[in-house]
């Protein structure tokens, strides 16, 4: 399925984005003048291979959720069980990415791929459990690498359905109590950078705790061993939700639509998704500079910008979606705005 | 007229504010997690004073068009001419803000408050012209007190027509060729800023030209003399469009509606509304900070953080309609989300 998966990326359009960039500057306005969003038009177009780009008005986010062994270690201040409580809520339609959605007009598609608790998967939910959580990753591999597989495809099937019914733009989130840590583990064994330039408070940690995540980091990064390949670093050390959203990211870029990511554990999974198909970073939008330092180490080591920081550290894609109408916006002036040359020829 | 308005413009109310403060601590999320939304919802509902705030989805945004008799000094490398083509651009829906109007569902009014030219004016233009263009500030006020004062009552008349058909935002924007020299003259005279560290390139002026934009400023702020209230600065040295939206801020903070700001000459009127209110202070968001350098100093001056840098500097509101979804999701997630205490109790 992956090797199927990565087969079918493409490079981005390079001439596509020459055309946009050269039709932006004769359009009725000072060349340069909209800034990032005319580099977003551009991309769009890259991404669509024709210019300009269709303006993506299905926007679909989906929101992977996961628990984490390595909560044992005491990195979080919340019990595992929010995760499950908060997959409720996102569900019901109550939580701030639901609200996020509904000014955008997106449609939020809840991804279980492996929380703790044995209830049912509630209504709403998209039923992917792999297990009740991950294995702690200080103590061994996060998951095998079958497992991880599995991940990858639930996460690209979702997208599939999606892209399938008609979404133009997939936006990608994630819950799961102490997943910062295992995003922080992933960035820090990609990057190469320090566990404490990368951990952060995560859901409200505090100093000591701050500590606690980073000494956790390290013992994970330790324990690893040797294999340094993106599959290995993302079984071992990661979360289910992290592999579903290398397998949703894999799956939009196939397609050739815009994915717009959220904060750390997405930018995580970003990390992979392009260690594994380096062709699959031309279509990554980064929404916003999480106010998580491993957020900034990712998405500087995967070349991208931001187009807002909000000081946003929640996740859950709300920061992802947010960003939706600025990418709409972008869209929409390099296809309708008339050319300077129509305005003058009318005055 | 104006001392009418002044008298109806109330601060607005602390109390609402720390409700949505303390609901926003309550929500199913890491308290701060959602950043500068959290501080944008605190205020909305310090606008409407009450908590949560109404979520405003009925935005308006009021372009204000003017000429400037300053175009003769050689400030701009584009002909005056090009703010009458725009006029007819954007009311032909063919303009960038239009674009980006459409992508988040807010409605367009132009005010034509004195642009050159003498063609008709064109169907969906406001007609309020004063004038065609000011009086050249380097040699004279720009315009005298009497049709300053219409050119606020005609952008409050404005922005009261839009509230009493329902809007419940404005955004404000302006086009009009060498306004960014009338802007950053204004700020220049408010805050005192040095016009060098004000003057930017406008609509893409090379360095010769903002060095003889900061000559003309200089000049124009030499000639002004010694009346140092803000309605001597506005009429001396502004435009007909910085002073209508002078009027427009003034009715809307008296409408108790946000009022969301775009680039340097928004951000100057707003210099000139809260002199003359500082109370309407409170009603103002900062959607972005404009490449214009002027832009920030006048947002500092007006304690004013924008929402994003997306290095815009075009204009006629882009910026502002581009913040409007974030200030809805704002209002949205505040009056919206679930409490932790309603979601733990259902697990």
């Amino acid at each position: 399925m992956l090797d199927d998966l990565l087969a079918q990326i493409a490079p981005v359009d390079a001439a596509a984005r020459a055309a946009a960039t050269a039709h932006h500057a004769s359009l009725a306005k000072p060349p340069g003048s909209l800034g990032r969003l005319e580099e977003v038009a551009a991309q769009l177009a890259a991404i669509a291979g024709r210019c300009p780009a269709p303006v993506p008005d299905r926007p679909a986010a989906v929101v992977a959720a996961g628990d984490h062994g390595v909560h044992a270690q005491g990195v979080s201040d919340w019990p595992q069980a929010i995760t499950g409580a908060m997959v409720r809520t996102v569900a019901g339609g109550d939580a701030a990415v639901n609200a996020i959605a509904r000014t955008v007009d997106a449609q939020v598609l809840l991804l279980d791929v492996g929380t703790a608790g044995d209830g049912p998967v509630p209504v709403g939910v998209r039923d992917a459990r792999l297990g009740a959580g991950t294995a702690d990753h200080t103590l061994g591999p996060a998951m095998d690498r079958s497992t991880c597989l599995d991940a990858i495809a639930a996460g690209a099937a979702a997208a599939r359905d999606l892209l399938r019914d008609g979404a133009d733009l997939l936006a990608v989130g994630e819950l799961g109590i102490a997943n910062t840590t295992a995003a922080a583990a992933l960035i820090a064994a990609i990057t190469g950078a320090a566990p404490a330039d990368i951990v952060g408070p995560g859901a409200n940690a505090d100093g000591a705790r701050v500590g606690r995540k980073v000494e956790v980091v390290t013992t994970a990064l330790d324990r690893h061993g040797g294999d340094r390949t993106p599959l290995a670093f993302l079984a071992s050390l990661g979360g289910f939700e992290h592999a579903a959203l290398v397998g949703v990211i894999l799956a939009g870029a196939a397609a050739r639509v815009p994915v717009v990511l959220d904060g750390i554990s997405t930018n995580a999974a970003a990390l992979v998704a392009v260690g594994l198909a380096p062709a699959a970073g031309g279509y990554l939008i980064a929404s916003h500079t999480s106010v998580e330092p491993g957020a900034s180490v990712a998405l500087d080591a995967l070349g991208l910008r931001a187009l807002f920081d909000l000081q946003l550290r929640l996740g859950e894609g709300t920061g992802a979606v947010l960003a939706v109408p600025l990418v709409q916006a972008a869209a929409r002036v390099l296809a309708e705005v008339a050319t300077i040359d129509q305005v003058v020829a009318g005055h």
